[in-house]
């Protein structure tokens, strides 16, 4: 559900009422479980209009019961829904569209049932609504993002995160769209210097392989083609400006060369990213935040997902944040939502 | 005329020679004058197969001579335009499309011969073409960039580099269209932080507001709207990925405010440039150089215009670089050049 006081009901709400999300699944069966609080739920899909009802739930066999009442009662989309009872009741008076701790908290809580209903193999994959960093930080959890607090709970180290525009538009790379996955995330900039290493980059052109080979795999038979930015304006100019392109991102991509991988770079930034997106490269490993996130955003912020690369569950997110300032207006866009349930059951599948 | 290894040579030919380029540029009267060598114009006129003749002129005199026969033979754009000599013979000999310390030369007479007469008030405007730092340098001219070198040159020191989308498309920003300009620019990304002042944030908003002031108080009754980006990631998030913001970028936008200036800011540059690609600002003050970069060139990379502000002379030029792997082969699109061109005309109006 993530933060109840942002627009994360609504756009989860918007996206499973929405008539096309079936279509655009296609024919593979699958059925949704919101993580939260059914009462909240319910509230967005009235002010987002949506015929849907979300049913409270306080454990799995609950859960079952309300799945298998669904798929008994029609073929597209259940207008019942499962909702797993994992934020307490004090969220439920949170919702007036300004940071909270309750907001916090209950973002908090239902990212970690999620996990474990995911690791337990009882949930194929997971979607998450945005949560807000501060609202997280009242209630006495100290993570930089999802991404973070994912890693740690899942008890692993080397993950990536990838900010993904799904195929079929113009401006959304090749026939497998365009990835962009970060080598450091959120630190400030003066941080991402420590963390631009050989070792590093490695590591997340290596995370990136994985993930494209897997999906282009599945369709035809190539390797993925990814492309590292510069560091530096002008990938540093020959050493004018900066030196880090030769001393450690051209290693790196050699090294990665040398195992087989497809890949090449470093690339000026501003010319790679125009060239990405008409479908140059399937992904591009970007040195920190702003580089990925300016790109996609601009190319399509309410197509982008969020895709979290090395865990051991699959898991997507919105690319957008909590948007306070709209939030429980009836107004948020559930595209992006739409997106990231299309790419965690298409992921999962 | 820029590196003639490059593609200036042709992109100013196919500009000059495009018949829609008049019609753009209106009812104002101009003439366009290379200040080149008149032999490599003509290659590229050829190689461009557009029918210009590029007449050598030696001196002033024999420009105005040409300028006078032109305009007495036709209404529209004259078949035949003056070059004046400005690069020496030998840059003849160097066209195959590899750096070469003779192009760099060029590009360099070429600037200094252009900024006399534009500072003598012969010339209203300049437009570049690009050069490349590596050929100017194995010429002996050690300079990051045209802006730098022109600053140089005009003897001032407050300059700032803006890319420039003219309005008239989406994307293109508001009825002023859109420019991002750079508080640094050419320099590796670790020296940024020692920059990155409020004294020198200020001055470009100041250069910004005096710039599209005189823009947009030509049509209507109105200040520009200026927006301010974050150096951090999601703008600091209140001091967690770093302090500039609160430091040194808020202050030198409340500093701007108390002057007067419709300033904004700082913010989380990813959610920004949308903003101000579908024009919410007219203007957009960047920290460092790809975050302005990787947004305009995404967003219309041959129809961005380079525009220093702060000269005593008007000077424009093509966003993109000289494209040594696409020269003397007449495949360049010439629709920066000409945007660069209608640009110059515009502002010296």
């Amino acid at each position: 559900m993530g933060d109840p006081t942002g627009i994360g009901p609504e756009v989860i709400a918007g996206a499973l009422g929405s008539p096309s999300l079936s279509q655009r699944v296609g024919a593979v069966p699958w059925t949704a479980v919101v993580i939260g609080r059914a009462s909240i739920l319910q509230r967005a899909a009235r002010v987002m209009q949506v015929d849907l009802t979300f049913e409270a739930c306080e454990n799995w066999e609950q859960v079952e019961t309300v799945h298998s009442a669904a798929s008994s009662a029609c073929d597209g989309m259940p207008k019942r829904i499962a909702c797993l009872q994992a934020a307490r009741e004090e969220s439920e008076s949170a919702l007036d569209g300004r940071i909270d701790a309750r907001g916090g908290q209950a973002a908090y809580d239902c990212l970690l049932r999620a996990t474990e209903l995911c690791r337990a193999g009882r949930l194929a994959a997971m979607v998450t609504a945005p949560l807000q960093k501060k609202g997280m930080e009242l209630a006495g959890h100290h993570w930089p993002g999802h991404t973070e607090l994912l890693a740690h709970l899942c008890g692993v180290e080397n993950t990536a995160m990838m900010l993904y525009l799904p195929p079929g538009k113009p401006n959304h790379g090749g026939p497998f769209g365009l990835g962009v996955i970060h080598v450091t995330l959120h630190m400030a900039l003066r941080e991402i210097f420590h963390w631009i290493t050989q070792e590093n980059i490695l590591r997340t052109i290596q995370l990136t392989e994985n993930y494209f080979s897997k999906l282009i795999s599945a369709q035809v038979e190539r390797r993925p083609r990814i492309a590292v930015t510069a560091l530096n304006p002008h990938s540093g100019e020959s050493g004018r400006f900066g030196r880090e392109e030769i001393e450690i991102i051209a290693p790196a991509v050699r090294q990665a060369r040398d195992l087989g991988i497809d890949v090449s770079g470093p690339w000026a930034v501003d010319t790679l990213m125009p060239r990405a997106a008409r479908g140059d490269f399937d992904a591009v490993v970007a040195m920190y935040h702003d580089q990925g996130h300016i790109a996609l955003k601009l190319l399509d912020m309410f197509e982008a997902v969020n895709i979290t690369l090395g865990l051991p569950i699959v898991r997507t997110s919105v690319a957008h944040g909590t948007a306070h300032d709209i939030a429980w207006k009836g107004i948020a866009d559930s595209a992006g939502m739409a997106q990231a349930i299309v790419a965690a059951i298409r992921l999962s599948g």
